[in-house]
């Protein structure tokens, strides 16, 4: 990376946490400033609005999220170890790599009810998750792991609640066995998919 | 009631709307101004403060939920027949009841990293549903619809995952098989909680 893309991703990198922290609709160039210290209108060079701002947090949101959770579990054997790997790095990445979780969950339910370029880019990011997973469930039906008529899509549905359902229990509730009660839904999950 | 009372119960209906589509935090005084033609002041005169708003529009909510959800629920015999009923009158509140679907869903994710009365509301509010789920399933456990090693609060923590999962497919994917997709999965948990 060249110095001045090393100080464009080092403020994305703080524009995440604010985010994670108190939604995208909470994250301006103002907060910012306050943040990093950096100028308001240094921060405007980089993102001229607003919304520019949070396009960029969330493309940035998602580069981090395929380095530290999808790529590493595509290296892991095809099949219910590598769906199984997805999970355990989504919890971390939920847990671990922002301090108000996943930015992906904050994001969806801000802009549902909110068109434009935001909420686009927020589908798209979810699709290409849910498509993420319904293939490594698919590969697991081929590897003879989860039963033949296995519906994929259905496994990529209720992974994708479980994960919702952790974010909420962790998060609002506090709830000190939601990571016991997510291992465990998961497990509910595997026990249906696999070959009777 | 009282005139007095129906003229705020119809104002908080109106907020509940605003709230369900925009979020709490997109509630104000003014723009429920907008939305009811009434004057600033007269509104002023009933809430005080965007808090107190935000407030008793929550308890409105609950209110409205218990009257068309969970009464009606506990109605219906003891047993898995009775989870049924709710989780159907859940998803008839999801998908009917608001423009913008589950008002609790939407503030949960909201206050859940913003410490302060409208989070503790969230909260209690949040932990009665739960233990609503789980009583109705300790009574289908007694019934011997379901076993009786069973975890009311793993099927509470799946079961509101499910709402999660459907709200954010329904609203934010515009998932056409979101009602199919949460049907499966509920008969999923089920299935994993009846008696073997």
């Amino acid at each position: 990376m060249s110095k001045g893309q090393e100080t464009k991703s080092a403020i994305l990198d703080e524009a995440l946490a604010v985010a994670s922290r108190v939604g995208f609709t909470g994250l301006s160039i103002g907060r910012l400033a306050e943040q990093t210290g950096m100028s308001k209108s240094g921060l405007f060079a980089h993102f001229q609005s607003k919304e520019q701002l949070q396009l960029q947090t969330l493309a940035h949101a998602k580069r981090r999220f395929v380095d530290t959770t999808v790529r590493p579990a595509l290296t892991v054997p095809r099949g219910e170890k590598r769906l199984r790997e997805l999970f355990e790095r989504w919890l971390t990445w939920e847990s671990q790599t922002l301090p108000g979780g996943c930015i992906f969950v904050t994001g969806s339910v801000e802009f549902d009810d909110q068109p434009g370029p935001m909420r686009d880019a927020l589908v798209a990011d979810q699709r290409d998750w849910l498509d993420t997973i319904a293939t490594v469930v698919e590969a697991a039906v081929t590897e003879g792991d989860f039963r033949p008529d296995l519906d994929a899509r259905q496994v990529a549905f209720e992974l994708q609640a479980l994960t919702l359902g952790f974010h909420h229990f962790a998060r609002l509730l506090g709830d000190e066995h939601a990571t016991d009660h997510a291992r465990t839904a998961f497990e509910g999950i595997l026990e249906r998919a696999r070959a009777r």
